[in-house]
C-alpha cells in the first residue's frame, strides 16, 4: 500500500485556489503518494485532476450513497452515507492532510485530523490554528509533507 | 420535546473552566432546555452536574460502546461506537452549541456545527472563528442562546 | 440508568402485530425497563405507545437528521444521520432485543445484535434463526427477557 | 468505474469454503468486476486472493482504524472506524453481493443489502432467506450475478 496524503479544502473555489490544488495533487502523485479526498468538487476535483495528470491514484470518500457524486478524476469512489461524519474518514485514511482554503467543513476536518494524530499542513487560510504546519504554496506543502511522513 | 443545547469543550479542565461549565449547565436547565454533550469528563461532566443541580435533563452521546464511559450526571447515555465521528451527533442533537475551551476535538465540533447550520457560542478561546458568537461568560452565553433559539 | 430493552420489527404493520407490539411495550415499562427503538412507525410506534401507557421511558434512535421523524410516543429522540447503519445502535443501546415481525431491516438488526453479543427474542417470524430465542407472544417474550437480563 | 461485486461470508473457514470463495473471487475478476469486501480473513481473504490471481482490483472496507487489519490481497484498504456498522458499506459499495457461509455478521450484511436494494446471491447456507438468490457453487453464483447487474 502506498502512503496516502489527504487533500481537504473549499468545495467551490476560484481559479487561483484551483491552481494551487491542482499543483498539489500533481506533486502528491509525482512523489509516489496516493491521494485521498472527499471525492467531490472545488479543491477536491482540482487535486484529483492534478494527481491523474501525473499518473497517481485517487480515492474519494463520498458523503452520500450515490457514486455519481464523485468527480471525474476519482479512481476509487467509496460511498459512506455518513454525511459530514465522513470528514473524519477523509483525514484518517491518509498519513497527513493538506488544507487549501475552505470553510467550516474544512475546519472540522482539521480538528478531526489533529484530534486523531494526523498532521495537517495548511496553505493560506488555516495556518494560524495551533498544531497546523503553515505552507506558502503547493511546493512548500509537499516539502513539509516529505518531512512528516514516510513514503 | 424540549429544545436542547449542546455543550462542547475541554475533556480535562481546571477549576475555573469547570466553574464556567457548571454555571452554563445550570443556566441551560433553569431556562427549560435539555442538555446534550459527549457524556464524558471535564466540561461535559461539569455542565451535566450544573444541569442536574437545576433539575434538568442530560443526554450523553458516547464515543464508544460502553455505558460506563458516561459521567455520573448523564441521565440518558447513548452509545454510538463512532469514535470522533460522534462529535457531529453531539452538535446536531441540539439547536445550538456552546463551547467552553477545549482542543482539537472541540474545534472539530465547532466546524461540524457551523457546516450543518447549528449556531455556536464560544466562551473564551474559540470566539475568533468566523461565524462563532463570542460570549464573556456563562450568563452572557445563555443570553446569546436565548436570542438564537426558540424554547 | 435503567436496563433497556430494544424493540425491533415491522415499520408498517396490521392491527394484530400492532397489538403484540403495544402489549410488549407495556410489559417492558411495567417491569421497570426503558424502551429503545428506531423511533419511527409500525411496531416502533405501537411499542412506544404501550410503554408510555405504563409510564415508561422511550428512546428513539432515528435514521436521519430530522426530529420530526420520531413518532409521538418517543420521549428522547436522537438523530443519527446514519441511515440503515443506525440499526446497530438500536440493538446496541439495549441489553436485549425483541423482534416482532418485520423484513430485511429487522433481519439486519437481528444479525447485528447476535454479532455484538445482544440476546434476541423473536415473536413469530424470526424464531428459526440460530441463536434467537423464540417466544409465543409478548408475555412469553417478556418472561424470556427476565431470564436473560438483570434489571 | 468498474462494476463491483461484494463478497461476504465467514471470517474463519475451512478449506472447502475457502476454495469456493477463492473461485468466486477469480470469476469476479475474470468477468471484469472489481471486488469489495470487509478486507479481513476467511472468505474475504480467499476471495481477494482469487481476484488477484486473475488480475482483479480488490477493495477492503475495514471495521477499525488500523490498516494492518487488511489481508495481503487487498489493493485499496479503507479504514472506517465503524465497527459492525461498516457491514452496510461493504454491501452498499457493490452492485450485488455474494454470501459464502458465515454467521451473524453475514446475516446482518444480507439484511442490510436487501433493505437497501442490493441483490444478494447465496452459496449454501443463506439461500433460504426470502429475497436471496440461491446458487449451487461459485460458477452458478457468477452466472446469477451476470443476470442481475450490468458490467
Amino acid at each position: 500500500m502506498n502512503t496516502r496524503i489527504s487533500v481537504i479544502g473549499a468545495g467551490e473555489c476560484g481559479p487561483d485556489t484551483e491552481a494551487v490544488a491542482e499543483r498539489l495533487g500533481l506533486l502528491i502523485a509525482r512523489n509516489g503518494f496516493d491521494l485521498v479526498c472527499g471525492g467531490r468538487l472545488g479543491v477536491q476535483l482540482a487535486a484529483c485532476r492534478g494527481a491523474k495528470s501525473a499518473g497517481g491514484l485517487t480515492i474519494g470518500l463520498l458523503p452520500g450513497l450515490d457514486f455519481s457524486q464523485a468527480n471525474d478524476f476519482v479512481d476509487v469512489p467509496v460511498v459512506t452515507g455518513l454525511g459530514h461524519m465522513r470528514n473524519f474518514l477523509v483525514v484518517k485514511n491518509g498519513s497527513a492532510a493538506v488544507a487549501v482554503e475552505g470553510g467550516a467543513g474544512t475546519l472540522s476536518e482539521i480538528g478531526l485530523a489533529l484530534k486523531s494524530g494526523i498532521p495537517v499542513v495548511a496553505i493560506g487560510k488555516w495556518s494560524g490554528i495551533e498544531g497546523v504546519y503553515p505552507a506558502a504554496d503547493a511546493d512548500d506543502a509537499l516539502a513539509r509533507i516529505l518531512s512528516l511522513v514516510k513514503r
